[in-house]
């Protein structure tokens, strides 16, 4: 085997994160031995062929001779890159692979970046359509909103393999789960809590679907106009969708500090920054989840004055919101019974997986667990699978 | 890290091919450790956003800073997958995975298998095109003939990078190799040697035109309805062109045995079978590589009685014409120094090192290296890479 050629050096040397980076971050293994001609006429030519027979005959026997079943393509169009914005497919890869490798080592799970230079949703569409055949399930990631929501939907009208959007669902299970066991500490029902959003882009949307099947009514979602209702006349489709669950029923409307005012719990995904003194209108014993990365919507300094529990999405506080924790075993647990789908159970089954880890260590710095514990990935799966049961999309 | 669960059993259990590829042949593996929240902040957020900016304000920093450069895609639409035909993107996979380990093992290159679910050669080129960002190369695979000379041609017109149909250079450059050993082995001289291809498809139209690249000039190539000339009214471009560089200048038309009565060399790449009578009208020291898996145009026992060299495509004869032999130190010497395509020098090249590994040993049964000789890929590699920068393709 030649190896390819070391880097003598590179622009940023020296720099930590860029030293690490070079050559990329990942690497295609072979799972079979290729010593010498025998092997070569069982994994190739001319063996392979009877295998490829098998599957042109009965195509659920790419299920048992292939990695198919296995593989999930992370896919981007590097419209909405982390913070940074629309980027473009090239620059967006190296998340791509950091997100490829998370999914092996948390999940054992095969990721494959695909960054694809594509215009339109139509195409971004028409072209994840076509690869589907080489891959077991589909994780669309940093696509900006609310194009991200068309896409996904139509995807999963037309494949039969799980599609999921990370930057909504792993967020909204996560959160869910954090907020679950919160509720619990602070000795609160769904049904009795007060909840705000900041931010209704792809995460905002995403965490208050959630919570609504969860059991919060309560709920009021807020974009950078203030709280998402109907009479507003300028909702795109999703938001006003989002308003009739939400506003439209409790009648709670106008700027983010007036719902904020007696709130119980405070959820931001926006990237914004909430004034102190609107945080200290909040109810007692108050939840504050500020998710924005690096800069948190309400800092857990200032949070801390006025809350019992606070979260971020930053692993150098308590209490990480990490996607981590949720999409690698949402899709051991998919592919393990070769689910169809991604349903609502699933996400709901993840979440409470997830929040049952914590169990009696239950603290106010410790509502959700980290992503490095060992336990997260086993228990998502085993829950999701379980959920892909009883909502019949699990096929084995 | 949570495994795949263990297959129990499968339907084919107990035959040794179907066992070796339960599962797959190939993995998806980190290249960085991560192993706790110090190396997720630079593998991934927030350390990465800074890797994502440095590619974003210069695409070059993708060649150093992602696994970009060391990818090929092995692209198929399962149209004609080995000799099985058109059985679809889905059944080509076992073929798609097990290319990309042969490119991982004997070129140390990251090959991904892409089988996609396109109609049209437009939706090809198009999907491909889309792709691009996400590799280093295309290796177009076992794409029917004409469609595939039209895709190979607009997506080397239309992307930077290496663009390369297996099933034609693949296996004109092996056979370049072997050819010019077995010349070299009989006293001949490319200018002075009569040559006959059997078959117009991929492999045979690329055969043609690296015979002529290296100086041979009396060539016809056959296909069901005899010799390739201009005055057939039944020709395809491709065809068209490919007569008027050959039997349009030799005026040696006619069937199949009328050219064979006399030719020094034979090339079978059309899958047919060649009767006795008309090899046996070759000429004294004649050369036959019957190249059709699993049965050769010519048996070898039956060529061995009018040759003096034989080759075919099969393992279990001496002299192997083995595609492997190219493809993974082509792409690894294309890399190796940034090449933005593979030029026909490059092939030329390739051919000649492979060819040069013979060495003093050459001899009847053995004109070519084996498969698994260890100097091949490293040899084909500076081959290519030097041609590369003759030719002006090199970006480093």
């Amino acid at each position: 085997m030649t190896a390819a050629p070391q880097q003598p050096t590179h622009p940023y040397a020296g720099d930590p994160v860029f030293d690490l980076h070079v050559g990329g971050k990942m690497e295609v293994r072979s799972t079979v031995a290729l010593t010498g001609p025998d092997d070569l006429s069982l994994a190739y030519t001319p063996g392979v062929a009877r295998v490829c027979e098998a599957i042109a005959s009965d195509p659920t026997m790419t299920q048992h001779y292939t990695w198919v079943p296995n593989t999930v393509a992370v896919v981007t169009d590097g419209t909405a890159v982390l913070g940074l914005g629309d980027i473009g497919p090239a620059a967006a890869m190296p998340v791509m692979e950091g997100k490829a490798v998370l999914f092996k080592q948390f999940g054992g799970v095969d990721g494959f970046p695909i960054c694809l230079d594509v215009k339109s949703t139509d195409e971004l569409v028409e072209t994840v359509q076509r690869l589907a055949p080489t891959f077991g399930g589909i994780n669309l990631e940093d696509i900006s909103a609310p194009r991200c929501f068309e896409i996904e939907d139509r995807l999963k009208e037309r494949l039969d393999i799980p599609v999921f959007h990370d930057d909504q669902h792993g967020t909204a299970v996560v959160a869910l789960a954090a907020l679950e066991n919160a509720l619990r500490l602070t000795g609160r029902t769904p049904a009795g809590t007060r909840v705000v959003i900041a931010g209704a882009g792809a995460a905002g949307v995403a965490v208050a679907k959630i919570l609504l099947e969860a059991g919060i009514t309560d709920l009021a979602v807020t974009d950078r106009k203030g709280v998402l209702h109907s009479a507003r006349g300028d909702l795109t489709p999703v938001k006003r969708a989002l308003a009739e669950l939400t506003a439209d029923r409790t009648g709670r409307t106008g700027s983010l500090a007036d719902v904020l005012d007696g709130a119980d719990v405070f959820i931001g995904v926006s990237g914004g920054s909430v004034p102190e003194a609107d945080v200290a209108r909040m109810a007692p014993e108050a939840i504050i989840f500020g998710l924005a990365n690096p800069t948190p919507e309400v800092h857990p300094e200032v949070a801390h004055r006025y809350a019992r529990v606070v979260a971020t999405g930053r692993s150098d506080f308590p209490n990480q919101i990490n996607n981590v924790l949720a999409f690698p075993g949402i899709f051991r647990g998919a592919f393990d019974v070769h689910a169809r789908a991604i349903t609502e159970g699933m996400k709901l089954a993840a979440a409470t997986a997830i929040a049952d880890l914590v169990g009696a260590d239950l603290a106010e710095d410790y509502v959700i667990p980290s992503p490095f514990d060992p336990r997260v990935g086993p228990a998502v799966a085993a829950a999701v699978a379980a959920a892909a049961r009883r909502d019949g999309v699990a096929r084995r």
